[in-house]
């Protein structure tokens, strides 16, 4: 019998990730700090060595047919590996500073196509001003696999906890639908996060890679329920072209698709939207598009999600969920 | 037909490991600068923040029947992706501080060995004194592989570069045999490294990971040779055991053998030995064993490594080649 191979509903998959990385925070006991110092945010923040400097470590990875496929353009695959980590600095309220690569092939990966992967890295860590500097590789069996690991720095930090019950929920963009082109192309919203970090109404933000529906509940605080107006929710052009391909609906798409990338935030509004106001105007300033307000966070009510319009659970289940 | 599948000989298997790397630093260009900050050595020094005080960052991956097999004890495992990420902080004479591990695992892998595996992990890290600050779990296809990525900080570098011509060869311990069992029980030469870092007489150094052969190459100066005084090398009993079940002696064993993890480094010996006998001393007093020297830097001969008692080239062919 094979140890590592489950029986008997003893798999990951039965678990689920949610349930998986919470026993693994278990298992890790005192070698692994709580969040924001470890497991828990977009981000690690670790011990500043210069006051107001807080370094950020964070690492995601791509597998072949699961995150890209053989078919996609191989410089936009290498520059999604660098974006989605710039994505995950970008919602702590940092900017990316130097990367390491590791690259797990299958030894007949050919070398012309890796070229061009790697060409996308290069071209996307100049343009996000971060620089590649150490990597291994490790030949696979079978998957082809890219994980980095992304540091930064913020000033001020944009995390997951800190929300209050009556605090508005915004978004920075349209959501839904990033499969099977946006997704390649993510922007990952550096300027915004800094912006929010240091708006002192800001309480916390994450950045939306699993989709709204799953990602949201993270924000909310203890004896909490984010009451949704639906019909405030920004839906991106694809995800009404998904809507024609599927079986669901634009909303749908917008409650439930990964890998927007846009960042969700719990505000503050302040008397007469003040602080909501400054918040906007400030976005304007900078050039940044202004974010959208859709909902607020209520005592704890059915569901983690629910409809403003009649109090009942707005969606079943999870957006995404890895290991199903 | 597949893109991402090498035909006529494009695959990365035909260029081999170190041919892969050369390319993969000119396709990074820009984005990746020279080693020490950059690809080259075995962590790469990031810029300090507070002087004195050095930031290392190395990756490094396991994956199943490859570096591990399903047989080996779970725990050990774990602590194996620790400590030769350890090893690599210890190879530049630094500590280790902060690590974020990702997970790259087929959909049936078992919870209950995956516990063990963290749990390995964890233990290794309180022993090393290093914190497990993050994590990214993904759902592959076939291969069930580890990566982490890890920091340190080092007060004075031990680097691959700075070897003269007449430097004399060393090794920290015994090499070769690693397999089957001693590549899962590591022991990351940290004190060593920081001693031979601090040392003014050590020029270079790095940790054996591939086998003296293969690796001590990256020490050699432009236009030198390694004379190896070959019944000077230590030979590890494991490396004896080896050789009554393989075809080749315990010398080759020693000299080929991946995952020893001992530091090899190149000392100025100075007058009457002076430099060499200091070493020796500050050994003895931080209670390290002996170094050993198997050698010296020549002016370039007939191959990398020569037999100093014929001139003769010592090996042909790597010590362990990825990616074959």
């Amino acid at each position: 019998m094979n140890p590592v191979t489950a029986s008997h509903g003893d798999s990951i998959a039965s678990i689920g990730e949610r349930c998986l990385v919470k026993e693994i925070r278990k298992w890790l006991g005192a070698s692994s700090p709580a969040a924001p110092a470890g497991i828990g945010d977009d981000a690690a923040v670790l011990t500043p060595t210069t006051p107001g400097h807080h370094p950020l470590i964070t690492t995601d990875s791509l597998i072949l047919d699961r995150h890209f496929l053989a078919s996609d353009d191989p410089a936009a695959v290498g520059a999604k590996l660098i974006l989605r980590n710039v994505s995950d600095i970008a919602a702590m309220g940092g900017s990316p500073t130097v990367a390491v690569i590791a690259c797990m092939l299958p030894a007949n990966t050919s070398v012309r196509w890796l070229e061009q992967v790697f060409r996308g890295m290069a071209k996307a860590a100049i343009d996000w001003d971060l620089q590649l500097v150490g990597g291994d590789l490790a030949q696979s069996h079978q998957d082809l696999i890219f994980n980095l690991t992304l540091m930064g720095e913020a000033e001020h930090l944009l995390l997951r906890t800190g929300g209050r019950i009556g605090d508005q929920i915004a978004v920075t963009g349209p959501l839904g639908g990033s499969f099977p082109h946006r997704h390649l192309h993510i922007e990952p919203r550096i300027a915004a996060g800094k912006l929010l970090a240091a708006h002192p109404a800001v309480h916390a933000g994450m950045d939306l890679s699993d989709g709204l529906a799953s990602d949201l509940p993270s924000l909310l605080p203890e004896g909490s329920s984010a009451s949704i107006n639906v019909s405030a929710i920004p839906i991106h052009p694809d995800a009404e072209r998904a809507a024609l391909r599927s079986d669901r609906t634009s909303l749908h798409h917008a409650l439930c698709d990964g890998e927007d990338h846009e960042l969700v935030f719990l505000i503050d509004a302040g008397a007469d939207d003040c602080h909501w106001k400054s918040l906007c105007d400030a976005c304007r300033d900078a050039g940044i598009a202004e974010p959208v307000r859709i909902g607020a966070i209520t005592t704890k009510s059915c569901a983690p999600l629910i409809n403003a319009a009649d109090g009942a659970a707005l969606i079943d289940g999870h957006g995404f969920n890895h290991f199903h």
